[in-house]
């Protein structure tokens, strides 16, 4: 059996997950950040340090220890970051500052398992680092670079990228004369759930704001926009802070810095109402969403930190972003959304006349394979007609058939269309669409059939 | 710090692993094999089915689980067959016969860490498995794509791939009279270890052979050869065995299926010595030594299995071989041997001719990225020389100089050589080794430098 959150994809599945992430991987590289992996395990004061999801960590025992107090001390990371940080202080001297690192890998959480929420799930991280002093443009760049990478995969729903900044909504809570700016921030983070009339009593009751004051948060909380144009309707809302006036700039510089990529993919949109109100973030923030699949929250979350990491001596701010891959492609698949052409890398089976031509179809898989094209041979000289069911089952679109009498040429099957040619295995190549799986959605589906 | 026996990759080191799974992976794929992953956790059921490295499992529980009985009966993966045998009778609904797979995945084992031994390693598994029967030429297969894969990581020390056949041993022991096969594999087994002579006398105690006996099965475990000629020394012994006959077959037929692999960087040798005397493999058996590393053992094993799994209804045989990663890697690391020329993706570094110009240098290196050249913007309009040093510690090769004034065209310099030459961003292209980091070797150091 299959244990229980923990996902287990079939080939064809498989085979659309390494798409989504050989794409993700290739906008990164191309914007020069470097790979990363950290161990599976960290030391349980490491894992602890932030405190709020201790509960959710899974801690690892040698089956055979002892006694129960001599566990390791180690525990499976829950996140990218935290194992993240402890890299760069402890690699800092082999590090060459800001440094860009993305990270793919799996995460555990010992969490109850519902939709959207895995207890292993893999996580798509970039972040830029630097010492002391981290340049703002890095946070125009960590939007533009994760838009780019959301828009690579092209058959996803369309995606939302929410941006805000916690010095705009901290300057303007304060210019509003809010005496707690955290608590006003920690209920509007809830207007998601709960609806405005009672998110302006809470502000009232929790977070200390009369009537006029409260009114004006929510009012600032529903501004969005695509572009700058949100500015001006920020200040006219009447508040000033030099915090706030930060904020918009900042915020602003993130819009107009996106404003080449691809909207119809991925809208990136300033969203006044975010402000990730658990997380350490100190300027940018981000969240993502997916339209038709709203209720899965935020698939694709970050921002700033000012102090990423420190050792009491030099401080290194960060900012960057996390993508749920887990959480992004499990409900498409559990819809039937999103499919492989094949479950399989072969383009070609090649078929076998008899059972003493293994040898010569071997020689035409391999001349394919060192043209780039992935080719098995038939596991027996069955009848032709099985052998191409061998190739349907498994989704391969052509079959090559070795010429068998004394000068006759290969033919080539594309056995979708029946449509057979003369081939040379020195020149012949599939449509560039054939010569790998290819990610199908539902729609392209319904077209085919 | 980092967790003792949890290795942990800088950059440039990580930049290396990652050519070598992307080599892997390609020549997987051309041949046929699908990615599969697993997750990390198994039921203990599952995992303690083997039994002799019980020990070794690391059990995952819930930090604030309720009492120690609670644990979640999960353990952490300590191969990756196990896990694929699970997954082929869970799925068997779901996959085509013969299903061939890749697995790369990082497992975990509790041991004290040693040199070669690792709490977390990354293996690279093949396996081909079917419903009740499987071909032998997909031994033949798997010993070639593996050949293959090893053969295209070029930058290791010289490969030895060590093939036997259990079938063509048992039957040489029992055609010698030996009342218990098993027993002489075991003591066999211990050949690296033990002198010649303290095995001939542990085969006469512990296998209950006479001396005539013990010194046939001591002569058939020197025999060695890179062809199939192995067979006529065995035919010299004169030992007759029905098994014996079919063992030399097969054993035989992986040897000239393997004829076509470029020797020099990868051997393949039939080496009647090796019996993998643990696993419960049933013919063909694989070994790998790497020249210079020989007290790592084997990096590279596997075999054939009658039963890979079994529902007691349907038996699935399996052949795979397991490459270790990581138990390859580290040591090379360690020595200093292997390195990548840059820790950083980047090919261009886009300089900053003053802090307005931002926008422009985001635009070419944008339209460099476009043609796949990875490329970063300098982080501030320091003076030239301080942008070309930041390159030159990550290695970067070229620095790309927006032009100036109106008309200018822009430059770029290969900063190892200080070449600098008019470029248009729509067609320059740096060669293709300058184009993603190489793995570089001590030698090519050495030559460099």
């Amino acid at each position: 059996m299959p244990v229980s959150g923990f996902p287990e994809l079939l080939p064809a599945q498989r085979a659309v997950e390494l798409i989504v992430l050989d794409r993700l991987r290739r906008v990164f590289e191309l914007h020069g950040f470097a790979s990363l992996e950290t161990p599976a395990a960290e030391s349980l004061d490491q894992l602890l340090r932030k405190g709020e999801i201790d509960k959710e960590v899974y801690v690892l025992r040698r089956l055979h220890a002892d006694d129960v107090d001599s566990d390791s001390g180690l525990g499976l990371h829950y996140d990218l970051t935290v194992p993240f940080a402890r890299f760069v202080l402890e690699h800092a001297g082999h590090l060459e500052f800001p440094f860009r690192r993305y990270q793919i890998q799996k995460v555990w959480r010992g969490e109850r398992p519902q939709e959207g929420r895995y207890r292993e799930f893999t996580q798509a991280d970039i972040d830029v680092v630097a010492r002391d002093d981290l340049p703002f443009h890095h946070d125009v760049e960590i939007a533009q670079v994760m838009a780019e990478a959301l828009g690579a995969l092209d058959f996803l729903p369309p995606l939302r990228l929410q941006v805000n900044n916690r010095r705009l909504i901290e300057g303007f809570y304060r210019g509003v004369g809010a005496p707690d700016p955290g608590a006003v921030m920690r209920v509007i983070d809830k207007l998601d759930k709960v609806p405005a009339e009672a998110v302006a009593v809470q502000l009232v009751d929790d977070a200390a704001l009369d009537e006029r004051q409260a009114g004006l948060c929510l009012q600032l909380a529903e501004i969005t926009s695509d572009d700058s144009s949100f500015v001006a309707r920020v200040r006219e809302l009447g508040v000033e802070h030099e915090l706030l006036d930060r904020g918009l700039d900042e915020l602003a510089a993130v819009l107009d810095g996106c404003s080449a990529i691809d909207r119809s993919r991925v809208a990136v949109s300033a969203d006044l109402r975010i402000a990730r109100g658990l997380d350490y973030y100190t300027g940018t923030v981000f969240e993502t969403r997916m339209t038709g699949f709203e209720s899965l929250g935020s698939i694709c979350s970050g921002g700033r930190y000012d102090s990423l990491a420190s050792d009491g001596r030099t401080t290194y701010p960060g900012v960057g972003i996390s993508l749920g891959v887990t959480r992004l492609l499990m409900p498409l698949f559990q819809r039937g959304a999103l499919t492989a052409t094949r479950p399989v890398p072969s383009a070609v089976l090649v078929a076998l006349p008899d059972e003493d031509s293994r040898p010569r179809s071997n020689t035409i898989a391999q001349a394919l394979r060192a043209r780039n094209i992935a080719a098995e041979v038939a596991v027996s000289a069955q009848k032709y007609g099985k052998q191409i069911r061998y190739a349907q089952r498994r989704g391969i679109p052509y079959v090559w058939f070795p010429g068998v009498a004394d000068g006759d040429g290969d033919n080539v099957r594309d056995i979708r269309s029946g449509e057979q040619a003369e081939a040379d295995v020195a020149s012949w190549t599939p449509p560039h669409g054939d010569l790998t799986p290819q990610v199908i959605t539902k729609e392209d589906n319904a077209q085919n059939s």
